[in-house]
């Protein structure tokens, strides 16, 4: 909504200081849900905004995007050019962290009707003597409003009757006087619509590789609960692999109450750990660490070490209580009560969750439960963290979420929070609109060509990448999916390979992933056997088979290469085979440019035809390229949209081919000239 | 942006009131730029009102639709149906003319939450002990906060462990306590939505037969000027043939000064009577009336017979004037003035249009003017006026409009403006988005199949026609198109046909087009020689090709058929040639259906196959169906969705068939069973 269109939704009073108006601007774009919402952007990523602007009558329409940081003093302005049809656009690059701002404002410009006029009325061979007068009194109208020497010196040119006619249109048309006169506009005659807003985050929030791991399974020695001391040993293990992220799940305090045993047991046996998302011990809240593991010192030591190695540790955020949490004392008002008097625990009907306790966010002291949660994570930022990856979201008001995030970017904007909510669309959405960077999504799930190209094509077309940016995960600690129980080695290569070129972020949960962990607690199920949720794990990290290298290979491939450190240019190309699927990644300038195509079959060898959609790829039909697999470093030469690829999976899951475009041919030698 | 969540905008400080709402409102439609502008309806349309609502984590989640008419006390609520996906829909239709006014509320239900979970630990066979107490301490609550007795009777028998389980679970369930319930939602829990608005409006904005004509030519005596006594005398005429909208261009006193000649000379002959929109003279100004047609009494009762007839006469609105009107010299300041100290004539450079002044919608005394200009239309609404034509809207701000025709209908709610604006798409739009109750449209111009189908699909089914309701004219005044200039007879029935059935709202300016006027001006031109906007003409109604009794069948099968009297119904046809046109439209309980084939051909046969869409037309594949040409009276007995059509020009452009369902077989007779 314009601002100067709100102020007439009194009708029958004549709004004030706002009838002159004639431009209207519409639709601006890109917004979400009207502007209640920011878009997001990573700093220097670039903002392209359209409107339809337009006026009554015939008059020029002169349309500005005005943009600022939160920090700035003023607005930035920009000429937005003209797509025909009433469309506009022009686009910036937001500079900083934070929130940006940005709008439009347009206005029906006298000075430019008058020149575009000015050379119809010349053509059609009419008298101009009272158009010199009309542009001479515009333009000193604007020198005296503005002040400008120049300008009065163009007025006093324009009166100039005895200049020849030509010299007189070249004056007028020059394009310094129409900058000036387009620096001054009459504030009456100005539409402006609402602003609307970008969160800038850091370029990790685009373009990030995780990697989960339970800092308790780190130990060397069998049976021996792992520590911080193992885990900063195993930093380079992580880094060398290429990864950026390193997500910890729950490092506080566990309960001793109603504790899970392993394999989800609903009695926990002498020596069982118990699930670190049953936080709060006598030990401490979430504000403490888990005396096992260490101390706060030993762990501001692995956020550093790891920021030495390219590694950011990253938290989880899971707001939830064991019984034995301090909260539950200290703050029994912030859970519910039921009739006999005890606290409810978590359930989900006929499903019950004795070892946690929700927080009552329709609680009365809601106001001091949200300022303390904003605490846990202020803490935590105290120590180092900069990435939190939040537990079950959806399972918390969206308000609260919204106030969360947003408090804490006003002073740490590079924070980033991942959503955990594997649940319906909108739930998932609307967490992504009030403020996480990135989200998990239902690439875990999505295993055939026809629901890759849909998922995919949605996550990376639809307007909600304005606002969700997807992070794909091939497996959680909670999600052994059937596409990799069955699979074996060349399926765990497939999906980590998807995973990481279909998502600029991504993330695996190891080492069970590079170890090829496969088994199931039961058939049909898609939990771990014996889950490190539940218990301690000793993992050879050496094993011959795994897919430790190969990690490292697509990391290494996903650093050099720019056109997979963003998700917007997916495009899907045709295949013939529904085994193999063919897609492309690009970035804007076309300079880097990276074509995968996937044999989704695991189990035998795939051969078809793919056509590529060449226009989108930048490739001249006529003339071959070259296509180098940066997987198996082999190189074919390719012509045209259609071309043959056989993939056997012995040899790997996928061609990642990088596109290297005929450059020169005999007609760039000199003698052939 | 609903109105809980802007209250958030301020995120460093807790939200007073409304930390506790779970539930979040997205996405409510219908709705014209987020609520900028309203939705349009007629008395007792109904309103299909839809959005997505859901809460964070398992909690069931009740949505209302709230809904009031602007002199209504309170809002009457509506559950809304959930239709999967978190989508809810409910429907309301506006009851009296004005602006009505629609939301959505939601909030977490306990207690239907309650009940949900109490089904499910009943199956999974748990006890049912705590949940009695709590199920009953939310009755308990309510029942004290709402004072109703009745539901702290179902408290206290909710608490009776003597019962027999099953007697206690059916009163869980019972329906009237969930509505009790329901009744009084606790507001601290409450989402609402910002408030939609909707026109509502008289039945004849959806649904008209306009006649324009000009009354200067309604004389019988060849060379008189006519007069109102002459068109009193034509109402009949116009009434006959079904019309119930009789538009009167300009009858206002002429300008002399710059007057245009015959067939638009620059100089008018002695005698030349001038463009009636070159509006004003000695004799006065827009709120005169031309002293040649007669007085405001003799308006008055063409106004009162023409009613009695069933005819609503329509005035034109054209805010411009003659050199010569009042205005000029008693409100110069209305004018733009050019540096010669001449008032600035019309142009749109390098066309000049000396007999028009333009008013000066940037004039400094723009309050003045706009409050005269609403006096003009005031004026006439006074003499019994209720349905004004609008000339050229697109010349003057679209803010002025919407504050006219707000003001107006806030006093005079069945008043109809129909925009004559023939520009870009955006522009047409958004003066229908500021009020306009009808709109000019492009089908003067679109012949081919390809052009009809995709426009007349985009004014039916695009989001444009909650507020854009098309008025489909084959001809107007200015516009004599080419495709009634070699057409025939036959072209000038086609072209009211498809006019006449596609849009519920259409017009023909005549006696121009029923006596079949088509010859232009010159070459590749649309206008018309010898044109009524600058001479008077004499018609001789009665002549054998006149196509009056046409005129007249059309129009009574459009009254007798609901069908036609609505447009959102249109659905295209598949046929397997292209100058055969099939489209159907259905009324929404799908008791009346009409199905008109068209051959856009007028000069040859053309048979072909077409295909129904089956489905749409309520029509079992495996039932004969019989087709009823309301034209031809033949009757053809169909079967399946593909139907062999041929059709001869010189038997009529067009078949209109009402579809009869098989209503009655064998099986319906008593014997059979």
């Amino acid at each position: 909504m314009s601002v100067e269109a709100r102020k007439l939704q009194a009708p029958d009073r004549v709004p004030a200081g706002t009838g002159r108006v004639r431009a209207v601007i519409e639709n601006v774009r890109p917004q979400v849900d009207g502007g209640r919402f920011p878009i997001k952007r990573i700093v220097g990523e670039a903002v392209r905004v359209t409107a339809e602007v337009f006026a009554d009558g015939h008059d020029c329409v002169v349309v500005q995007l005005l943009h600022r940081h939160d920090g700035d003093s003023r607005w930035h302005a920009a000429f937005m050019q003209g797509l025909g049809n009433d469309r506009w656009q022009a686009t910036f690059a937001p500079a900083a962290l934070g929130i940006a701002r940005y709008r439009v404002r347009a206005w029906v410009d006298h000075f430019m009707t008058w020149r575009r006029d000015l050379q119809k009325r010349h053509a059609a061979g009419q008298d101009l003597g009272v158009e010199w007068l009309r542009g001479a009194a515009l333009v000193e109208a604007a020198a005296r409003h503005s002040g400008s020497a120049r300008l009065a010196a163009f007025a006093a040119r324009l009166c100039d009757a005895g200049a020849p006619t030509e010299k007189r249109l070249e004056l007028a048309a020059h394009p310094a006087l129409a900058a000036l006169m387009q620096t001054h506009p009459d504030p009456a005659l100005v539409a402006l619509s609402d602003s609307l807003e970008v969160m800038v985050e850091s370029p990790r929030a685009r373009f990030s590789a995780w990697y989960e791991l339970f800092p308790r399974s780190t130990s060397p020695d069998p049976g021996r609960h792992g520590t911080f001391a193992d885990l900063r040993t195993r930093l380079s293990y992580v880094a060398d692999m290429g990864f950026d992220v390193l997500y910890l799940p729950p490092i506080h305090p566990i309960g001793i109450t109603a504790r899970k045993g392993r394999n989800n047991r609903v009695q926990a046996a002498p020596g069982d750990p118990g699930s670190p998302w049953a936080i709060g011990s006598a030990a401490g809240g979430h504000k403490a660490v888990h005396p096992e593991l260490g101390t706060l010192e030993d762990l501001r030591a692995i956020v550093s070490d790891a920021r030495a190695l390219g590694l950011e540790v990253a938290l989880d955020i899971a707001f939830q209580c064991s019984p034995d949490h301090p909260y539950v004392h200290e703050h029994p008002e912030w859970f519910r009560k039921r009739p006999d008097g005890s606290i409810q625990y978590a359930e989900n009907p006929p499903k019950t969750y004795q070892d946690i306790y929700p927080f009552d966010f329709e609680s009365e002291a809601w106001p001091a439960l949200w300022d303390e949660l904003l605490e846990v994570v202020r803490f935590w930022i105290g120590q180092g963290i900069r990435i939190f990856r939040v537990d079950n979201p959806h399972t918390k008001p969206f308000h609260f979420w919204e106030w969360l995030i947003r408090t804490i970017k006003q002073q740490h904007p590079d924070v980033i929070f991942l959503s955990e909510a594997f649940t319906r669309p909108n739930v998932m959405r609307r967490l992504a609109k009030t403020g996480f960077s990135q989200s998990y999504t239902y690439f875990t799930w999505r295993t055939t060509k026809h629901e890759l190209v849909e998922y995919l094509t949605e996550l990376a077309q639809h307007d909600s990448r304005e606002y969700f940016r997807p992070n794909l995960w091939p497996n959680t600690p909670d999600i052994l999916p059937e596409n990799l129980q069955f699979t074996g080695r060349t399926g765990f290569m497939l999906r980590v390979t998807l995973a990481a070129t279909l998502g600029a972020n991504y993330g695996i949960y190891g080492p069970a992933f590079e170890l090829l962990e496969d088994r199931a607690r039961e058939p049909g199920s898609e939990e771990y056997l014996d889950s490190e949720k539940y218990q301690q794990r000793t993992w050879d990290l050496d094993r011959a088979d795994s897919l430790r290298a190969y990690l490292a290979h697509l990391n290494r491939i996903r650093r050099e290469h720019p056109a997979l450190q963003a998700d917007w240019s997916l495009h899907f190309h045709a295949s013939d085979n529904d085994a193999l699927l063919c897609y492309s990644k690009c970035t804007t300038a076309g300079d880097d440019c990276v074509l995968c195509v996937a044999n989704l079959d695991v189990h035998h060898s795939q051969s078809g035809w793919v056509t590529l959609d060449l226009d989108r790829l930048g490739i001249d039909a006529a003339q071959p390229f070259q296509v180098h697999d940066l997987l198996s470093s082999a190189r074919f030469l390719w012509r045209g949209a259609r071309n043959f690829v056989v993939l056997d999976p012995s040899q790997g899951p996928a061609h990642l081919f990088l596109l290297r475009r005929q450059r020169r041919s005999e007609h760039d030698f000199d003698y052939f000239l």
